[in-house]
């Protein structure tokens, strides 16, 4: 493997290992230590990446947006030249599939170079213009103009689940960079040798494109994140994972002595809803379909199908008859490590201890991997404001809730958290009156689908992948496509301002050639002064 | 006086005094009492205008923006129609001037009808569409298409120092109304008449406009404001007042259950830069001008300038000597209430117990009122973190800091927590290598002025009133102008969702005709399906 993997933090573009505490991958098929040790980040090297983010600001937020899409669109092109070696490294730290991760490249590369052409349109700078009215009685209206910049450091937590296309070079990372600020990257435990390899392309690529150095940061280990989140540099969080982690990195952010958004991704159940007349014409190809959606990748998305709800009859048993055969044939898989094994094995073990929970398929077992399971729940469980059918079992398992009618679906949908997604299966007869269920919907999800599964999840503009708590931390914001860049940037108002002294976007040449507000017209003139 | 003032909530658009605890409103200039008596809310009217409000969501937040855009009309004409007898009221509660109080009810209705035309403009929507690609491999991608709805009910608290433009139907209030959000607002103490007067103005409207019942809600008291941000039901706080205020609710709210975002505007010290070339040529005029923006409105504004930096010379040291005489010549004024009184004695006199700092001017003092003040610093006192140069003291006083030259103009400006606003006071020369300063500026202030004054605020869509923490508890809002609806939206996506069961906003056909991102480009143009 010519891969050079050194197991040290970036700091200011250069590697580092101060601390003495090693930490170690391991094949996650084989729970074999793999070649090589990662050096802990010390609380010192956590301040000099968070300073070196900082000291890196005031250059990158200022450089041309154009600049900045280089970089991106070099980084791009860093992770698409990786060799098979690369793939072969990601699938022992994660034991996901070689097809998957070649995959998961081509969207981590598209995700950056979506985010540069974000940069090249140039809407995410928000140019708003009010030109003066000195004549305005009974006082004058002074020069006044908007555009956005990126809010300062931001500190970037790894996912398990997305070794490439939410972590190092991700989606939190690409929207931090497209928005001006540097990063501080904290490697997921469960895949550092993959993260430092990133690293180094991200690293090369910022030097080729002459970026200020400490515009990425890379450090390791689990207790430094603590000490990242309060670091008084650091102005925003982005964070995919468990609700406890994100929760608590929320309370710590929300208790600093200067507060600072986190926008964590956290817990969905992803309610799919299984409509009449859909179960009625297509009730095995849904079953076998849903099967599919339910158990891709162990189950290990966050999108993943946990709660599926339909009207009691006649099609929704021979559903359910299908949807048993099914998922008691899949075979059982190998998770991204042994603690999401354990977790998910706990998940189910809880469901069983749960009165009104009774399983109806599990696929045979297998010592070590997550073996698909189906399970039934009574309606009442969904009243239960934090009660288990509420709580994310990630893997791959989901929960079957039967309601009398229609009455009754709706009181359940009222009665959810909320999500990332929620889907309709549904067929024309059943979406004619289905307003009220789409707008309930609406009200609970950040993704509402009809006749798809919420696992696969596009990166564009349209794209929210977000939604109300516990699904984000905050609703108004989105992991993936290109609006999450908003979640790092912040308004700032020029008054009276020399065109000289002016941002580019806002000057009134409009030399970027961008959409700006005008007087209240949408334009790309530019202003005779 | 023909105004009705019951001194009852507003409920779901009846009146409510559930409550024995009586409250009553005071003459600002004499203290005494004013007619009549306002009930307290009780915790279980907190519930139910909290109810009533979520009740009134899903419909308020589907209605048509051209629907929304006529109730807030509604609103503003109604506001304009309030008669002489209205002006003098609100002059009694607050000491404010019958002619600043005119002004202040113009620009109240006048930034309703703003907000009237952001909705009939459409680009607080967001509409993004990504349209299908049946043919692309290897994944064909689905219809996505994405827009953005209110959060769900906002929770206003009322500022004491805008009676109208910061309360009842002010800035926050119009702006979640806007965005589909129906609002409980809690009434300053300082002005319940005042809040009770417009809160029938309101629901008025609402009645007459046709929108659901408890859009719109008005409470009364001090002690149910935990109550009011820890209601389950409530998805989002409007805030402005203090430091210590807007923490507590910030710090509620982050400790919910379910926890919801708080913007709060708090306090900023809006330091103002008097550059040599200026000073030289119009140090006179300057200090004249600098005088009526401190004391203005008895120096209650969000913005008033409350430090001033200049580098040591003889015409800084000729513009003091200016300075002094006007701040001395400046009569004495009544605050908004005792309360504000008392904080403003109080903040003076820390500045006279901090070594360091020293008065160089006092105008002559009046027993209950404030005079204006003019102290010195040493430069030294402006790098300690939390020190006293870096806390708002509300009220007609203002700091100078004499700096050494520009490195330590620079040095001092890096030193400065987030702020409101940002001045320069420059001639062209000043200005021709001032981009770092800018640059500097720019991190620290929501708003950057050159050779203005930052207590003029302009209602439009360029305006920014916030800035990084303690300016404000989240640096990507504003409170003031049209951008302050984005606060309170956020973005749900459709996939492949039926155009029939799409929000009009995303339809085909673009029935409102507004601006779309549409696989990458903006256009008005419908979609030929």
């Amino acid at each position: 493997m010519s891969l050079q993997v050194t197991g040290q933090q970036y700091i200011g573009g250069a590697r580092s290992a101060a601390g003495s505490t090693l930490l170690y991958s391991v094949n996650a098929s084989t729970g074999e230590r793999l070649p090589g040790a990662f050096h802990e980040a010390t609380p010192g090297e956590v301040d000099a990446a968070a300073r070196a983010a900082a000291a890196a600001y005031p250059a990158f937020r200022s450089l041309a947006p154009a600049q900045r899409a280089r970089f991106l669109d070099a980084v791009a092109d860093g992770i698409d030249a990786l060799d098979n070696a690369f793939i072969e490294l990601v699938c022992q730290e994660t034991a996901l599939s070689a097809g998957r991760i070649a995959g998961e490249r081509a969207r981590t590369s598209n995700q950056l170079r979506q985010f540069a052409t974000v940069l090249r349109r140039g809407d995410f700078l928000g140019a708003r213009i009010d030109l003066a009215m000195p004549q305005r009685t009974p006082l004058p209206r002074v020069d006044l103009r908007q555009y956005r910049i990126g809010v300062g450091p931001v500190a970037v937590f790894g996912a398990s689940n997305f070794p490439l296309a939410f972590s190092t070079a991700g989606g939190d990372t690409a929207s931090a960079l497209a928005a001006g600020c540097p990063v501080v990257f904290k490697a997921h435990m469960g895949h550092m040798a993959t993260a430092s390899v990133i690293a180094d392309v991200v690293v090369r690529a910022a030097e080729a494109t002459e970026m200020p150095r400490g515009v990425f940061n890379l450090i390791f280990g689990d207790r430094i994140g603590e000490h990242l989140v309060k670091h008084p540099e650091i102005r925003a969080v982005g964070f995919t994972g468990s609700l406890r982690g994100g929760r608590a990195l929320c309370d710590m952010a929300a208790a600093r002595p200067h507060p600072i958004p986190v926008f964590a991704e956290m817990s969905s159940v992803n309610p799919l809803i299984l409509m009449p007349q859909a179960l009625e014409r297509r009730g095995a190809a849904i079953a076998a379909e849903l099967t599919a959606s339910v158990t891709l990748g162990a189950g290990q998305f966050c999108t993943n199908p946990g709660l599926v709800l339909g009207i009691r009859s006649a099609a929704l048993d021979a559903f359910v008859a299908h949807f048993k055969t099914a998922i008691a044939a899949e075979p059982a898989q190998t998770m991204l490590n042994a603690a999401g094994w354990h977790h998910y094995v706990d998940g189910v073990r809880k469901f069983a201890d749960t009165p009104g929970m009774a399983l109806l398929a599990a696929a045979p077992a297998h010592p070590g991997q997550a073996s698909a399971e189906l399970w039934q729940a009574d309606a009442e469980l969904l009243f239960q404001p934090d009660g288990r059918l509420q709580q994310e079992v990630f893997g791959p398992c989901t929960v079957l809730v039967v309601l009398d009618d229609a009455a009754a679906l709706q009181r359940a949908i009222d009665a959810l958290q909320g999500q990332l997604t929620a889907t309709l299966i549904a067929d024309p007869e059943d979406l004619a009156d289905a307003a009220p269920l789409v707008a309930a919907l609406e009200h609970k999800a950040g993704r509402l689908l009809v006749n798809g599964y919420p696992t696969g999840v596009e990166v564009c503009d349209a794209m929210v992948h977000g939604g109300p708590y516990p699904a984000t931390s905050d609703a108004r914001g989105t992991s993936v496509g290109t609006l999450a860049i908003d979640r790092f940037l912040r308004p700032v108002c020029f008054q009276n301002m020399d065109d000289a002294l002016l941002p580019a976007a806002l000057r009134n040449a409009n030399p970027l050639g961008i959409d700006r507000l005008v007087n209240g017209t949408h334009t790309r003139e530019p202003i005779v002064a």
